[in-house]
């Protein structure tokens, strides 16, 4: 067994049994990361088209006030699922600030294309 | 439908119909976050018996060898879902940190109660 690849560098330190326990382990938390790039390539997909129609109406690509709701809203949520609600805003956080990346990209390509509509604030 | 709390500061920019628009995809993303942050309280419990385990049998709280195999697992399967295989290994990564620094602290708490065992490497 020591020498199974998915044993990573624990393999050298203990027996088999133990091995097997944390194998067992790992190959469920492969499971629920398979789960997580997945929805998480949903969750990109559904940003890009928000992006899209805020580029099309010149919407800035940061809402404070939408963001405020998201991370009380996901605190509320983590606290029921018994995970760091701290941890859930860090990782919300993470995420909306690839999401503003995106949209910066997606409003410099819109306004290098065609002519520009006056912004409509 | 300017003053719908949900909206943000979007409403005060565009029209009904597009706020509309708007809501609808920011529900589908609400949807997915909580998804999300169920499937990392899940992923957080696993790790939390990885971490009781590796405090048992001394094993060091890091694993380089299998942090790289996940790495590139996640990159392919976020190929196939057309997520930033870039981005994926960031999100791992930020997952992981988070992982070792509760591993730490299990071990912590372990060596702070009972004698201590032998190293077993």
């Amino acid at each position: 067994m020591s020498t199974d690849p998915r044993a990573g560098e624990a393999a050298q330190y203990v027996e088999p049994e133990v091995l097997e326990e944390l194998l067992s382990m790992r190959s469920s938390i492969d499971n629920i990361d398979a789960a997580l790039v997945h929805l998480l390539a949903e969750r990109f997909k559904a940003t890009q088209r928000v992006g899209v129609l805020k580029a099309k109406h010149q919407l800035p690509p940061a809402d404070p006030a939408r963001e405020k709701n998201q991370i009380a809203r996901l605190k509320r949520l983590a606290e029921d699922a018994q995970l760091d609600p701290e941890f859930a805003e860090k990782f919300l956080n993470f995420i909306i600030e690839e999401v503003i990346r995106h949209h910066q990209a997606i409003s410099e390509t819109a306004s290098e294309g065609g002519p520009q509509e006056p912004q409509q604030r």
